[in-house]
């Protein structure tokens, strides 16, 4: 089982100056799939650069620029220069490991969110920073793959909303379909607790409790991309913004609530892995006891039993026992009243119920 | 035991517009009751389309469309033309597994609120979507069996505040009927957990854990459905609204009031379920160390008396002690001797102290 | 040891209208203990109906009616039409395990408290409803016996600041008393939980567990008596209300001062309560470590010694030992090694040191 | 180890009027040590009386009169009488066990905070009761002994900034006297939990336990005495006050601060305090199988080499083995080959590696 | 394992004068690092006195003062006087063991921030001390060595936001070098939990245990160190300053922004730290289950097998057995029905299924 890193950040060399960033020379070079459109037309392109891209839309189009891959140096200083943008801002693109946040910076927001995307069986989290002014989104994905499709299919299929609308709509719209992909986790979350709390509670090995705690891990890693998400965004929509106009309002309160089931899920799957452990060693111990029970059982019955097979192994000259005609009787005599004895005792302490671990243990 | 899912939400597909609904084809064509009233005049009839059930009402009547069982997709389109609703609460209505909430746009409320109504011997949790406006109330439920009757009841025999009341007093008085059916599944919690509480102090086994982390389970599922609703009809009573008339406030207040009472008891469930866990490990650890006395003692006592017999029917040729004329009388001493010293030990040690688990484990 | 019960809460037919009750036949009437009083007259009587109550006070007299025992439905029918009291509010008096409460009705304040009177050896909860009015004060005990009787007093002998005040003052006067009347509760259970952690540290039994859990619930239970009782006076100082004197205001926030100190203290005790019970799991295991290393010692040091005899018992036909000289006392030189290569390595697992548990176990 | 009483509070009779108190008859007749100040002149004197004090000063001197010792009754009805202070504070200042508070009576204010003096080899805590107006500051404390010296001797050496302030100056200075002294008692703590922590780890005996236990009741006592004083001067401090000068402002600032620190520092060590009784536990579970693990070597290798030497001292008559030629060999030769087997058994399982509690424990 | 002290703070004499302050006579005087700079000049000197450091800078230039070593008492009055700093403010510069705050003085803001610096294998905590106002910065340092490097690159290099900035801008830039030191101590925390985490799970020891501790002891100690500052620069983000410009203000941001991530990480790993005591705790009693598991097998198959052998051992005259021709394969039978019963037994309890604990113990 590998365990994402606890603690990963790309980090400018320590103390430079804010706004500086550090690109890695990548091999792939980030495509920037672009969509200029407005309610009658739409050009979609993959181009080289921003200036290009910009080229693409007019006057009364709206711009969505979606950079797929680590971009370098020089695209993010043409960013900074064409689109105008921070150099805080635009810093916090290279630097990724960000904490999600919205950033009002006047004519346009800056929003850093996580995004959940499949990766073969398992989840991955990556940095998708958005620009979102009135005209133009600007979108920074780590690597291409992503949870965008069905925005662009409805950008292609000209839904009005969305051909209409100004980029504080198609913003909305990305950040709600990375909420959307929550789900899918959250549903691959809960079969995996399903699976683990019927272990915990049948056959509780070291295993289990590994799992258990991995899982725990995965959830804490979890609730730290969605609570500071859930918090910026709610407090977005408390002050509002000179951007985001009213109609689209409705949909960002819509995604701030799929973010607020998302955020009591987790908690609740935290809640239940924590449950897990307690449970763990709680059957554990139950377990020990009942090994202890049959152990104590068994010695308690055999070991004075033999102790007194022992006494008439001894070779004294004089053990008059020995000598009696029904010695050996006597003797069994003996060894039935102890047993019956013991029986007794165990029965008034209650041990030999029978217990459900022995079914369970089956 | 069969638990419910830890996760359940039918989902539009991932990225699909906000405001996207699916339905399931349904064999159960829904029932819509629509009652139609004002002061003086009632009518009552189950009905086919909404067109229909608005058809029942003239200017000066109140409305109250109940649709019962999952609705379909022509149905859910017809709300959204017929009464004016929005897209989104409507998509809300269809996608279930939605957090409580009450949402306001504008000339209507529209309210998720979660219903707990019995099945069988246990309870069945489902989602009422509920749009309140001064003329209408629409509610839907997933399926037919609904805490209303006593509504219907007083409608029915023409009661002068429901009767002459808007829609905020009808949606106010279903949410409170609603908060009310609450308190006979918390009644059921607290049979249950008297009945663990004693099954944990007196017999903890596996069992015990077993149905208490059940119990835990269920009261972190029901406090998800209760505190989203207190949050959210608190500020709803904080913030007002143009349809929430101020004579209908006493009995909103009164809704939150139970409703608070319902997550105070929740919560101290809760506590008391997790205190379970913590007292069935120490129970056994106790159980563990009483079984453990119980070998020591008897394992203390008589291997070394074995050894001592054994060294006596050893076949050494010279052994003083076997020729002695009290030789056994001797062996006897020595056993006593050993036996009486033991029990000197365990008594300074507290151990032969009848301990009260003996009683309880009768 | 009988504990309350978990959840009560005597229900209207669920449903129904809210400011529904149910009475149920009491066999003995509630007594109405009257007090009208101006700064110079004061009448006392018990009266049958709440119009004889009214009559007794003229327009300069305040009135102070305590309702001792269950009012029947007509009593609190008179009470509403008298008075002019909501129907709410009325409802509330007789379904009885409301929450703590102070709700604003205008003219009138309406209060739910808890009080906890002496019942035997310990304590029994009552919910206490009053209404507080410029010229009357109304009083619903459930069961006659209250903390009220310092008040009464005051009243009879004529203290200048009751006898002048209005019904803010009485109902606060009340208030105080049912919150003094916690201090003893806590002292009892400060006295119990002394007692408890005597016995937690020293002797650690399964009764002693089972108090402490007994203990926590009642500490959970008187908890969930307080916290409201202490959000909803302080947010009422906050408030302030159209009755409410700027001269009683300083013993309303000594009254708070008081509740904040019963919450204080019943967090702490709860707190205490919980860390007996981790106490009690760690004291259990540290005993059975002890009782395992008393068995441990025995049996490794004679199970080997027991072979070794065992060998020497053997009928082999050529044992050359056997036949030696001095193979008897061999054979103790084998057993006195043994035995002190054994106390060597006990004693470097540092298990013959005398641990305290021996000197507490006496 | 002698813990101070979990719960104490001197009560009037329940239910008395509010403001009412008792003293009680006191051998020892409380010292009333008098200051009157101003730039230039500085008059010191014990007094009997507060008549007696308040004519020590003339009208532009400030008075500073220090109660030390139980108040007498008349001495505090004198108090209200003279300096005209409301009878719910005055009552409060012979109630001992009050919380920490401050509150505001318009021309004055009334602190009651709690000192720790130190008492032979531990601290003794002490309610000081401060009332604090323009002119003049009287401070009430259970006992004589306390922290004001250092301001004592700042007035007598005619600091400018004590001498020429006025009441509110001196009030802040005699609570930082306080506050300061906490930082002795938080040093002796730490130097108790860094012991209690040396031997949890090393050496996790009862006493250990109980030690821990004991430290965690009085840090909790502790917390009890300083959150309501931070969260009163937070409050005291954003309200302001009239007789609260500009100047004032920044020493009760610092106050507060270190006021924050002692919070912190006592929320950390209750924190440690938790986690020494989590980790004695697991350091116990884990000697508990070190014991085990010796216990089940011997035991395993020994109880079936026991039986195989009990075959042989068996007596039937044909037993072939015991007539062979080197029948004892062939004994010792099963002996030695399951001796392997279970060390290589043991080998497997990891349990003959040496544990680092083998060192610890010498 | 050396930990640092629990509490450590330098103290004045108890009750004195606040602002007042003793300085140790140090061996090392402290050095005056100081740099005068505008846009286009920049004088950087190490100087003796303040008055030295103030007479390098003009009216137009701005002046950081980085005193670097305890300061001497004649210093820290020299900064008192020449620059006009509060007596309270200077006074916590040496005093150290500060909490970390930003408290307003009007014409310059006073901060006291924690940092952490390498310290051979691991890091320092050390008090950082920061006067900022519009024409100067004066920081104290406990030590030479800190995270400032990056910030005099850049005043030296002419950098122009740092060059033109007032000492609004320069201080944000230090606390914000201060806070991004904070992520390499992050990162080796995250690598000592990781390795910790693997030893947990696989061999639970006694010294992975006290390492968990320490490690939890130390986050204790970072949180107590960031917490504080979190919420003091968002409050003072909130209230603003005169000193702030504008322009500085999205940089404080992106510094709250990094904080609020370390915060968020601390907390990861406190929990972390805390589960790995838990999980430890269920791993050992696993353990512990397992030892218990294989002596009970070996002890309740060979005992009772001892017990025949013993029985037939015994020197009875009469004992039938003993003289049939096949008595020694008829004992044999015993030994095998009784060995097979038992594997059945155990076979049921699910006793010799293999669990993971024997693998991952080799």
């Amino acid at each position: 089982m590998n365990s994402p890193r606890l603690f990963r950040r790309k980090l400018p060399a320590q103390g430079s100056s804010p706004g500086t960033f550090e690109t890695e020379p990548s091999v792939i070079k980030p495509v920037l799939h672009t969509m200029a459109f407005n309610a009658t037309e739409l050009t979609e392109r993959d181009v080289e650069t921003l200036t290009e891209a910009k080229s693409l839309a007019s006057d009364n189009h709206r711009l969505w620029i979606d950079v797929q891959g680590q971009p370098t140096t020089g695209l993010l200083e043409e960013a900074g220069t064409i689109f105008n943008l921070h150099a805080l801002a635009v810093a916090d693109v290279a630097n990724i490991g960000q904490r999600p946040k919205i950033e009002d910076y006047g004519e346009y927001l800056f929003c850093v969110v996580r995004m959940a995307t499949r990766d073969g069986a398992g989840f991955r989290w990556e940095q998708v920073s958005i620009f979102i002014a009135k005209q133009f989104v600007i979108s920074f994905q780590e690597r291409p793959g992503d949870c965008f499709d069905a925005v662009r299919h409805r950008l292609r299929t000209g839904r009005k909303l969305i051909r209409e609308g100004n980029g504080d709509y198609l913003g909305a719209m990305l950040i709600d379909a990375i909420v959307d992909g929550y789900f899918p986790v959250l549903e691959e979350f809960g079969e995996r607790l399903e699976e683990l709390e019927n272990r915990v509670l049948r056959h509780p090995t070291q295993a289990v409790l590994t799992e258990v705690y991995h899982a725990k891990r995965e959830l804490m890693n979890f609730r730290r991309s969605v609570w500071p998400m859930r918090d910026t965004l709610n407090q977005f929509l408390r002050d509002g913004h000179v951007i985001l106009k009213k109609s689209t309002v409705p949909y960002v309160r819509d995604t701030v609530d799929h973010l607020m089931q998302v955020v009591d899920v987790v908690e609740t799957f935290r809640e239940l892995a924590a449950s897990f452990i307690d449970v763990y060693l709680s059957s554990v111990s139950h377990r020990t006891n009942e090994v202890m029970r049959v152990l104590t059982i068994f010695a308690s019955i055999f070991i004075p039993l033999t102790f007194v097979a022992g006494v008439y192994g001894m070779n004294f000259e004089a053990i008059p026992e020995l000598k009696w005609k029904h010695g050996y009787l006597y003797f069994w005599g003996i060894v039935v009243s102890m047993l019956l004895a013991m029986l007794y005792l165990f029965l008034r302490l209650g041990w030999l119920r029978k217990t459900d671990n022995l079914d369970d243990g089956k």
